[in-house]
């Protein structure tokens, strides 16, 4: 936790936060309380797509000294922005969307670096999933060269909906998977596309590569055969510039 | 620091480790120290394009309690290779040099970064001056995830005389500077070919970019216009393995 940090206490300025539309990065809650007001917060949360995270209520006491109710939010660095009303404006504006999902890449510093490619390679919009992302801290936004505030980032309980709605809507999804027997040069990358990155330890969900249209990988020479997740995003997303000529 | 470092101490001790062929990374000397030995040690250091730093006693004396006579060296990590014999055995085995040139990459992580795509890419050799470079340490070691350990590293005084060696091989010579007017992707970087990158704050000295037979740029969008050195690397280097289709 850095000084940049701040924080909103108490049930109420947390409900009101929330309802009124703040950008909450994740709302801390002591673990087992359970009064009727924390059940209508976490109510909002979840609809929301905040994310909760149980936490001992020694936690809380270590962020406030104040009188914390058990309910302590993050208020985000970043704002962020809802993949259903983004996606028309990008249809509407004439251009060709390119969408970057990150199932789960949870270092903060590989997070950073992938946005500042994902800005310099023209991509519309990162998606990442309400948990197991990196924080989107000070750390994040610096690692970032300051992309994180130009790039618009959507954040969604859960990726699957988000590509059944991206196809839906016209796009091609691909998986970036060292299991694909295509080359990502092989591929045509040249239409509205989403492209999944997974984390750095698990690689994509199981279910998410299901729901692809196409696997593509970075042909390997060498003996290690595995690049660092950021460097793999540049490689990437700067492939589909190509393809794409713009 | 850390303690996987290893140094040897006293004039005699770093004269016979270097006329021995060991690998030192650099040697340390007392600011003011100018004995004959000294100056033969220097000397014998000059010829072999160890890098010797004039440091206060002080800094020596914290690194040992030990009579070091004014001298310590740091054991290197890896074994370095020399350029001059490298490439032809890259000819003998048929293949399609692609050699790669850090300008000054100082910082720990992005050169082992750069190194583990190199890898990746099937790189001949890495070459880096004698100064300014990053320290190829323990950290550097980790962030290659072991590449170090795979792929040749030629360490040369000066390195504009590794590209007036490297053109007289028949070597084409890449600049990746963004006042290139050329894209990479309409550059022709087919054959054998070294690659050179710049620091991350100075880019590429005036004189390299002088002697490189053309500069290549990665062609940006949105406003931040600038990548991570290493997620540029990753990107050129990748570019050259899909040109050669190898």
């Amino acid at each position: 936790m850095t000084g940049k940090d701040h924080y909103i206490f108490g049930i109420h300025a947390v409900l009101e936060a929330a309802q009124a539309g703040k950008d909450l990065d994740k709302v801390m809650v002591k673990r087992g309380a359970g009064s009727d007001l924390l059940k209508k917060l976490l109510g909002v949360l979840a609809r929301m797509e905040i994310p909760v995270q149980q936490v001992p209520v020694e936690k809380l006491n270590r962020i406030t000294g104040k009188n914390h109710q058990g309910v302590i939010a993050l208020l985000s660095e970043i704002t962020y922005v809802d993949i259903t009303t983004l996606l028309p404006s990008i249809f509407e504006k004439g251009e060709n969307p390119m969408i970057l999902l990150l199932d789960g890449v949870s270092d903060v510093r590989n997070f950073g670096a992938i946005a500042r490619s994902a800005e310099c390679a023209g991509v519309h919009a990162i998606v990442i999933p309400s948990s197991g992302s990196a924080a989107i801290n000070a750390d994040a936004i610096k690692t970032s060269a300051g992309a994180l505030h130009r790039i618009p980032v959507c954040r969604h309980r859960d990726l699957l909906t988000v590509v059944r709605f991206l196809k839906d809507s016209g796009l091609k999804i691909f998986a970036a998977t060292e299991k694909a027997s295509e080359s990502m040069y092989s591929t045509d990358m040249t239409g509205p596309a989403g492209m999944i990155l997974g984390s750095e330890d698990k690689g994509i969900s199981t279910q998410l590569l299901k729901q692809s249209d196409s696997w593509v990988s970075i042909p390997m020479k060498g003996i290690i055969t595995s690049l660092n997740v950021s460097v793999a995003a540049g490689i990437i997303l700067f492939e589909m510039v190509r393809q794409r000529g713009e």
